[in-house]
């Protein structure tokens, strides 16, 4: 690409970016958490169709997909499960074709009180924008399509195919990312724009989802003795997992894409709910936990090591020896993904293209990362041989409370992305 | 009264036991949790209509009780709390005025697959009838109604006047039974028939019911290691507080009343609930605890050392000590009472009384208990000058699953009572 070229590409970006920071706006303001997605996919179809993108949305069947690798059980029904897709089909198609893939669904956003504003009436401060999904992931979202914006308002188009993807249920299974594959949506590479602070991440770990299903001997309380507290029961279950989790994160335990990282696999209890009465001995608890995975590690082995361990400290009660924990997968049973291990043409070209895309913009050279969370790269990388390359704006408060993306770094990762889209795809003129 | 009107009494309950049990069996069929004793209740003033009884049905007024002694922090609103007293007046009142109560409302059945048979659903086996509320306290119910009936039966009423009264809110605050005391229905003695087994209870505990919230630092799962699990904040929260049940507990603790019961005073966590997504460190954790106290134990005193134990263990929490938990009191603030202590003749004419008909009945001594559990009976007896009887049937598993009552012992706990009117209050002809 000729310096001119990257130059208009790269002022087109700034003349777009307070559109392109009011389109992000809109977007934080729909609490689209998971079943609730579907006035902000409606949304973003229209700013395709906008465009002139051929758009297709479509509510997930999961009789399509249950069959496939990489498919996670499903949390909830999929009655609002949709997908939006905004096809741009290339007149000259002499380029690499390309995928650019966001998720919609956002996680809950806990106690209103613990945030200094509404998490969904977004804000923007000292050059952040506050809101939940502000930074996971809708800057992302904002960015594929202000990216192709700029190269349509230099009088171009991308010389090959281009998807872009608004999925769901990023955040709880990938469902969304591997309908889409389903469906026949395929390119020679992909780009996910998660909030890893312009970093490239060359591993993710997996995750796997579970629900630990207690009982207990009801009594009245006055006899708790006599009793079996399925509340407390949880209790060594807990730290019997953590013993599971240190022994996983041990040195002689990690693969090389994760040496240098202090503690890969979090085990996170993040939810419990149990018992009816205060004065009755609880007769059930559930909770809910995430546990990481190395890539490469065996999903059934591991699932094994979290049966016994679970069993194993059950059996340290005679209660529970008797009455051991139902364990059920609700959610992701996801692979890790190392892009940094597909030594294969597509991958290698395709992360020079970014080396090179991300030093015109920022004047520096590209970090390369191993994240300890998973993102729905894993299925372009594992099941489509499509090399899945994530790299996004800087955010803070993930998941947390006054979740914050940097627009100052996401105006350089939607510029970064079209230098990548024009080298990657070529340009034609309209 | 002589062995002539004993045996007619006596017979006469034998002569209603079908109906009797059949009318408990209605009973057990309402499923009156804590909100829903509506039907029960409606169903309980037509049988006091049905019998003459003049019937006061009302909806507990929190404005009219919270200024009283013994009043607890209500649990949910009170739209719903409906009280029913029925009240025999008698025409010669020559005799001792008493208040037969029982309450109406049930403790939440738990998962239904763990009965053997629907909980609402009663059924008889091998003299026992089964179903959530069979024992606690729906056969003292009865045992109350047929009492009267049987006496009724043989021509005769008691000769002074007896309030029948049916109750909610027995199992989380006792502001039911506070209600009946408000709205004026006093008398020399109550008999409440709660399942322990034929025995009288000299002393009962009180108990506390508390909430603790607990904050977490939410963040990514990612970065666990940079959060505060809310949940796990709980944990070392419930250890301390058993600590503290230990060292109430304590030999040295016990007042003579409980010196030979193994251990009075049980702390319950009797529900938990925390965290909206399983990939976020939760950010809140909420658990509800039960904790007995014992008779004369300062009210004041307890809540301070409850709120203390809890403060110090969060206090070795880096973010808890910033965060302390909030403690909210929502139910029981219930004191211990213990009508051993009652040395006043109306006491121990009414306990004497009791032994005689007792005796008649079962051919044994009246066993007297120190239990683990409060009752209604403190209203009566700390706050109304009242001697309050807590003398009914044997019971089991009352809380848990498959409660049930022994009918053979609720038909003995009748005719006890019918003699035990008939002495108290005398008898007159129809």
């Amino acid at each position: 690409m000729d310096s001119e070229t990257q130059t208009r590409l790269r002022n087109a970006v700034d003349h777009l970016f307070d559109d392109q920071t009011a389109f992000l706006s809109e977007l934080v303001a729909f609490p689209s958490t998971r079943g609730n997605e579907q006035d902000a996919q409606d949304y973003m179809a229209q700013a395709f169709e906008d465009r002139g993108l051929a758009t297709d949305r479509w509510t997930i069947d999961v009789a399509d997909i249950q069959g496939l690798p990489g498919f996670s059980p499903v949390v909830g029904n999929y009655e609002n499960a949709v997908n939006v897709v905004g096809a741009h089909r290339a007149r000259t198609a002499r380029g690499r074709s390309l995928i650019l893939n966001g998720h919609m669904d956002v996680v809950p956003e806990g106690p209103h009180d613990m945030w200094d504003t509404p998490p969904y009436d977004p804000r923007v401060d000292d050059g952040w924008m506050y809101g939940r999904g502000a930074g996971d992931m809708k800057a992302g979202l904002a960015s594929n399509l202000f990216a192709l914006d700029a190269i349509r308002a230099c009088g171009l188009a991308p010389a090959a195919d281009v998807f872009v993807q608004s999925v769901v249920e990023e955040e709880c299974t990938g469902n969304g990312a591997l309908a889409c594959l389903q469906r026949g949506y395929t390119a020679q590479a992909a780009l996910i724009p998660e909030p890893f602070a312009e970093t490239l991440v060359m591993a993710q770990v997996g995750v796997m989802w579970f629900q630990v299903h207690l009982r207990g001997l009801p009594t009245h309380v006055a006899y708790a003795g006599s009793g079996s507290n399925a509340i407390e029961a949880a209790l060594p279950l807990i730290a019997a997992l953590h013993e599971m989790e240190a022994r996983w994160n041990a040195e002689q335990a990690k693969p090389a894409a994760y040496a240098h990282v202090h503690h890969p696999l979090n085990l996170n209890v993040g939810k419990i709910q149990g018992g009816d009465w205060t004065s009755s001995v609880p007769a059930w608890c559930i909770f809910d936990v995430r546990m990481g995975l190395y890539p490469g590690q065996d999903m059934q082995a591991a699932r094994e090591d979290i049966e016994a361990t679970l069993n194993n400290a059950a059996r340290q009660s005679a209660f529970l020896r008797n009455n051991l924990p139902e364990i059920v997968y609700n959610g992701f049973l996801a692979e890790g993904y190392a892009l940094g291990e597909d030594t294969g043409e597509a991958a290698q070209t395709a992360i020079s293209t970014l080396e090179t895309a991300h030093r015109a913009i920022t004047g520096a050279d590209l970090d390369k990362v191993a994240i300890t969370a998973t993102t729905d790269a894993r299925f372009f990388g594992l099941y489509a041989d499509t090399p899945a390359l994530v790299y996004g704006p800087r955010a803070e408060a993930i998941h947390g409370f006054n979740e914050r993306v940097d627009l100052e770094s996401m105006r350089r990762v939607t510029q970064a992305t079209a230098l990548f889209i024009a080298d990657w795809c070529g340009l034609e003129t309209l």
